[in-house]
């Protein structure tokens, strides 16, 4: 039986304030949880039913604690229409940012992306073109969204978010690398026409507005992807697609890491 | 004042059955109903605030009816947690197959894709890549459900989507053209290396078991877009993603109609 408190406390976690208050956030979903488990961020505790605990005994100890839960009580702290089998709270990890370490990779800088089914798919691209840091702005979504990690699929165990200052950020850059600046704009040269570096950072933007003006003029190679159509009601792509064919185009002339 | 009956039907078109007896579908957002009322698609009731029916008077009689509806009226009819302005009722429209005139287009073939979100995002990046026509194994997503209709941002209004029997349209393309059939399958090659044609079918498949055995034995030319990360534990793109990087690709070594 989980008591009231606990239950409380499981549920305040889909709220931002509260993942914030106690550093720690909820994941569901077979696959996303066996790679948190595999991963080395902290497990503090597995809800699960009884027979998702006899069925991965192995994999219990990784966690503070585990508890059987009855499908009455997941449903409770379950964010899905459709629960899960399990349910697990996690601590939410310290990711420092060293700006010497991007001296040397490609990394993604979110400007203010807000919705949570983008942000996951942005986080399982970066994951799959080996990307390994997202910086975002403040007033991003917040990656411990139990949306957004439903969304990665897994992928949130592998890149690292972070969450900065963007300004003072790019003012860090621009004195302590020479990293080139990529922005997806809708004036920018054809993506496909452009010299595209193994490493660097490129900037997306909000849903609505695109790249703020403050952080627009720290980009040095505007980018666009030009469409081919003729008719002009189409105004822009979705920035998680915008966010594919970039990421596609970097990687195809730099495949390095392949 | 909308009579019961009238908020019934309306109702009913959020299910796919009741679309199909009555070949009609809904619409919502300021956007997809501008574009709805430009294309040649058949408006046939508009439900709207006075305040939207008054800003858009020159907009109104290219609807055979439209009606003032009270926001209490509009969060009985919309589909949205936020009720838009303005809800539109439309014919579905009839869409014929000619297979000749597949003969020097790029299109896409979906089999059983499910999720309403994925299937309108691919609809937009068609539009965006200059692909006209989509056709739909019969089990597909419904592109007339709501939620499809809204991922589309207006572009179901110039991408022509079809459902058919895929095994017998296959066979015919076989036999009366000889379009280059392409799909995305885990073990194809790799596609920043393959020729790929400025016509043909790009065949996507289902979110969880990708192309069905059936329709995988007309592939000639099997692609996959390859991860950059070494981490065995990614599985594989979500199928939205894998179409804008596939279109993208064609489009990159094709750009004729840009």
């Amino acid at each position: 039986m989980l008591s009231k408190n606990t239950i409380k406390h499981i549920q305040s976690l889909s709220i931002k304030k509260y993942r914030t208050q106690f550093l720690e956030f909820i994941a569901e979903g077979e696959k996303i949880i066996h790679e948190l488990l595999l991963s080395d961020i902290h497990i503090k505790s597995i809800y699960a039913t009884p027979q998702w605990l006899d069925k991965n005994k192995n994999e219990l100890q990784k966690a503070d604690e585990y508890r059987a839960v009855n499908e009455i009580e997941l449903k409770k702290i379950s964010n899905l229409s459709t629960p899960n089998e399990v349910l697990i709270v996690c601590k939410i990890p310290k990711n420092e940012l060293n700006i010497d370490y991007l001296k040397n990779e490609l990394s993604i800088v979110l400007d203010n992306v807000q919705d949570p089914g983008n942000f996951g798919t942005i986080i399982r691209l970066a994951d799959w073109f080996g990307i390994k840091n997202i910086i975002c702005s403040k007033e991003s979504a917040d990656c411990y969204n139990p949306k957004v990690i439903q969304a990665t699929m897994g992928s949130i165990t592998r890149v690292k978010i972070h969450y900065e200052d963007l300004v003072s950020l790019f003012e860090k850059l621009s004195i302590q690398t020479k990293l080139p600046v990529y922005g997806a704009l809708l004036n920018g040269k054809n993506i496909y026409e452009q010299k595209l570096s193994s490493h660097g950072i490129i900037i997306m933007g909000n849903e609505s507005n695109g790249i703020s003006n403050e952080i627009r003029s720290f980009i040095k190679q505007p980018l666009f992807i030009p469409s081919f159509n003729s008719n002009k009601e189409i105004d822009s792509l979705n920035v998680a697609m915008a966010t594919a064919i970039i990421c596609s185009e970097f990687k195809r002339l730099n495949p390095i890491n392949r």
